[in-house]
């Protein structure tokens, strides 16, 4: 799959989900560096930038993405030559996939623990993390339950339904209006992360902030599965998260209803105080600490 | 239309809201009671009763309903004969349908005042009280927009972003999930209600619960507009108000689904705490006023 | 029994919880009047008075024996002679205690009904209204389970869980600092009252405060069982109840720890808004709701 | 001082606090009265009005102006001749006055009950009921402190605190912005009310319900000093109690400042969550019983 | 006392109390260590690890415990013979020993700062960090009083105000449902902590997360005193702190209760939301800040 | 300006704001050492230390002023001779001055960009940071309006209007108890910080706490500007920050009120859980990061 077919991908929301897109980027990245015919270094990293730019463009508000791509494109900076630079890009992509696979697999280690024997637990959306997370518990035999919703507009909740009863792990799908009316039967609400902030809040798909709102209410504590890409260096110097907004058609075809506005924000902002922790590769933290994972990743790379 | 055909409309949901319901159901008595032709005033009142059984079992849980047919066959209680028993149904019938629509008028009279110029309001489903209101102040001329909802499984929010945009009302769709996304720009939430109960219970429409917490958390009042014969005298004799569950297939096709429990609440209860207040035919109340209404409805009727 | 010990025993806590007090206060004063060999109903009345303040001064701080003695006394006021005052004064006692036996009935009636099947209750101290209640929804066949607290100091949980097990309802005991512990598993806290005050507080043993604290925290509703003699009309002319402090060495003997002070209060007040419901045997009212019951009580009296 | 006097007095705020300026438009209605010369009942009737209309456009906002106007004019409603009126008004004028006084004594009666040995009071502006509360407990022997706010922009504290402590009650004075600061020294906060809505919202001066919200905060229960005639029937069918705007120079000179908005509510709303009781002359209530004071109020009168 | 004895005196909570314990753990090693004659060092690493496994297991959810042992045992690990290795192990045990008091020193010195002239405190249960802050305070010539929980089922109040009226602290007993009556006249609470988990959650005695969410009803700041050995390394890996359950006999005798379900857990989870500050011996921190210092430990160790 | 004349000017608020003082502090000590005559640097260190003593005599309780000494005073230490360490000290003290400018432009960069495009923002005092952040954002050209408080007693909101009107910023002005009534039209509060605690406590301006709890009520963020060297390493080793009290005279004059205590706390303290960001020139971060900041700023200096 070339480049401009996975920006494709991205765009149309074929490929989906922040460490999902983060990976096929890398990888578009490294087959960019495998591919080129080219012989002049200055050339190349001039091409892999707008390459960069052409991946950064299909979803402009993924912190996941861009801090993908930046990974991977440090390879071509120190390198003396284009076959290094080339192999540099290739190794980093191929880095940065498999210590997400592995940051992944370990948040599925270390949330796992945190659920409970005969927990019930709800999930929004479809998020990997908090996926593996529940299923990683079903597997290490704990008796669970998981109610999912639907997940307007684009509802991949289905998605989400499935892997979970294909794992069989007993599952219950609600319309995201009723997530507040089953909240007393909840144990544990576990969602991903599209982006963290420096000062604790969560962006995550539309709805998140309101479940978690309705678990606070009713003393249900809110995991976050999120690998620490997803911190926002870019946040700690006052940028505002930005809300993309999607086509909304997503929601209702337009013409059937001319005159009316239709508003399709993707995600929204969950304040960290109805976030009782973020699991990621680095262990369990308070949302409080996104500074310091901040800190730390821009002194790792 | 028949009273059999009535009680179809109803349990299918063409025929939807407590209040028209409610009228249906008095006008199909009033029919019953003219087009019967015994001449038996005790196997009249027996099979005014199956009527009204009938019609009761098409939404067993709907308070108004309930009030609606109760009221009209008192009509036949006193009366002396058939003939005057088939039309004090009739009279009743038609004095609550007129009643009925009064008391929207009054409502939507009174609630408007509460709407300031400039104001943004959200409604949920589609309530004949809330949107009576709304509509009231826009014809006013009010500088009024409104934020409706998709409601889920349903969909009502289409007819109602259609009723708006048809009044001239500047509207904008958004899915169930966006709720607490836009509310702080939101002045004012104003829905219906199903049924209130003797503490000052609101049962609505699946998910206005979580949206009077959204409103509540960010300062923003909660209008709740119902008739008084949506208040519930059951419920002060401890009977709790059952929320109804409908055919999942409303929000999904069980077969695409097959392993998976699909739950489909119609209503949920949102806590007076989170009511600013309602508004009734007899005026604007703080839900913990419930008590005060449904004595005097007792004594009223 | 006559009517000094009846006195005793109240005050040395052998006869115990408000319902009871009340009822053996009033059946002591009808003893008082049975056996009263005098000949001149003004002194019969002094004596009556004197009688009254006796028993009142027991527990000076009971609302419901209060209540008792004032519902009882009124039968001598007009009375035309010493014949009809001893028998108006009989007959009122009888009936203050059937009355406060049906209600005692009514409110189990009434409140078993908001119990549902398999719900956890949490119960505190020992109320008759409270355990009747539960007692009634397991004797409908519901599967409930209940914690009860042990409630320090005088244990009156020993009582509770030996009546709750021999009903055969599911009892654990916990200590009453781990009510917020077990909080999470609980779907309904249930517990007696002693006084409900004009503005909607509820009076009731030690700790019941930081029991519903806990509930509302965790979106766990608080039912209060409450017959409403137990109303306070003396809090609407701005009385505050007295919370009575009982001898310190129910706590611990005070001998043993010379130095230190020991302070030993019997009841605390809960603020309304920690109150789902009241269950009287009028209905089920929000506690803001305690003026429109006791404006009737005054006027029913 | 004849009628246009007292107009002009009340708009000047020579004659301030919603009871004195009820008093004072009943006493210039009985003047009126008294001293007309005409011999038309008719046209009495007429001339009336314009002197009730001119009375309660010197502040159109208040409710207990226009309640004590609307109280009065009624005596010239079924009176049959123009003596009889004019002696009607007066005496209804009269009554209104000398109820209104007893009010303000039972009120401090009443609510002086709830003010504890030792107390520390916080008061916020000028208010009469609430200041003969405080006074009365402290006549009663017990010792409190009180803490008064400056009450910007009029700086009615300034009349308070002459009032407290030529009295002899231990009074400190702090700016409107510390109140939180020393709240948690704080026992209870006593305020008056301009107006008191049919869902319990109180309408009082400027800064009451941030003192409500910080009294909240701290667990310190607020009770509100208020007259039944404030409360507001208008609200009932709707009216939101306008909030009146005063001439801004109140604040600052407006031509110091040429190119700010200056802006200067008068009052502000204090939500009934925020207020644990209403001393009234008919009782302490809850603010949710406004409902039931406003019913009872219509049927009186 | 040979490490049985201490094993055993730990396990019937002759030895108890955190930092009492971990103390007695780390001596009870240096005592196996000094006393060891056998002359294999891989066989005495064997016994060594044994004995400390012995150790753990006598209270196996406490987190100082397991790492005072942890601490202890390196110094087995780098040693090249059996002499350096039993030296090793001994002089790490007294380290730990030394700065374990010098923790508590340095605790009780900054935690003493933050208690004013006339504060009213409130602790629970007997924690050293706790009392010596306290004590600290008292005898830095602080004029306070304290309230002390009874601290059911162990009643460890009784220690704990046996240490305060020595030291000549005006201390009240209270059971321990009558927190949140006395919390108004409060104006600090001091505990200790068994346990702080990477997230802010301070696992204490049963019953401090209810008094702390008391606290925060009423404004109250909730002041945690905590040797950072207390900070849980494996609950960043997810671990979830295991409450201890134990024998149920503490709280009544079962044979008398036979068919009731007894549970006695030791331990409560108090949210960071409802604690202010917790005092270590490296400062005053928040607890959200519990990732910083368990990061810091672990490069110290 | 000598050294005496900056310290008379900082005692009577001629020269205000932390900001200002902590460099008007670093001037006057460059001042003294470019002008000191002497020969001996013992000597010099001597008089430089009761410099020091007088400048931080002047606002005891100001960390600001404190830090920018001590960041001075160390170029005294390290000097080899007088002529060293006098330049030492004029290079840190310049150092200082430019560090606070360019921190305060970083901030101003930094937290513009969470103003969004017609923003309505509060803020209250005169807050170098917080203006340079409104203005910043303003000549950005972003449409934005600004509600300024009088801040009571010494009105700085006058100097904060004039210099936001000057720079074309539409500005309301209103007295500081209307901030709860404006509250619901904000979409952002901005205040500076005198003080961060090692908790995340903001002390600030009398009134900026319950500013925020106005702002935490209705979901309005609260943003904190302050540079680093507001942040308090004494409040990690215990101290309580001091709320300095200024002269009662401020609030009005004693000798017309002989009888009242006047009590004038220039300061309150804002908790960490109504804040949402601090913007420092290090970036935006959460206030429970405050402990992070300080362990920099030691390991910096």
């Amino acid at each position: 799959m070339d480049l401009e077919e996975t920006a494709r991908k991205i765009e149309s929301m074929d490929i989906r989900g922040a460490a999902k897109i983060a990976r096929a980027a890398a990888s578009a990245l490294k087959s960019f560096a495998m591919d080129y015919d080219g012989s002049d270094i200055k050339q190349f990293r001039d091409e892999l930038k707008m390459a960069a730019s052409r991946l950064i463009s299909t979803r402009p508000t993924a912190v996941s993405l861009r801090n993908a791509v930046s990974i991977v494109l440090k390879g071509a900076d120190s390198a003396e030559d284009l076959v290094m630079a080339r192999k540099n890009i290739a190794t980093r992509a191929e880095e940065f996939i498999t210590n997400s696979e592995k940051a992944l697999n370990t948040i599925a280690e270390i949330g796992s623990k945190r659920i409970k024997e005969n927990d019930i637990l709800l999930t929004h959306c479809n998020s990997s993390a908090a996926l593996s997370t529940i299923i990683k518990a079903h597997k290490d035999g704990k008796n669970i339950e998981v109610y999912a919703t639907e997940s307007r507009p684009k509802r991949q909740g289905y998605i989400t339904i499935r892997q979970l009863v294909d794992e069989g792990v007993p599952t219950t799908l609600i319309v995201d209006s009723a997530v507040r009316h089953v909240m007393p039967n909840v144990d544990l609400v576990i969602v991903g992360a599209d982006t963290v902030a420096s000062n604790g809040d969560v962006i995550n798909k539309i709805g998140t902030s309101q479940i978690a709102l309705c678990a606070h209410e009713a003393r249900v504590p809110v995991m976050v599965c999120a690998e620490t890409y997803k911190f926002s260096a870019e946040t700690l110097t006052g940028e505002i998260v930005k809300i993309e907004e999607r086509d909304v058609n997503e929601i209702v075809r337009q013409k059937d209803f001319p005159k009316v506005r239709i508003f399709n924000p993707v995600f929204d902002v969950t304040p960290p105080e109805y976030v009782d922790v973020i699991v990621t590769e680095k262990g369990v933290i308070s949302p409080y600490a996104a500074y310091e994972i901040i800190k730390s990743l821009n002194s790792d790379s």
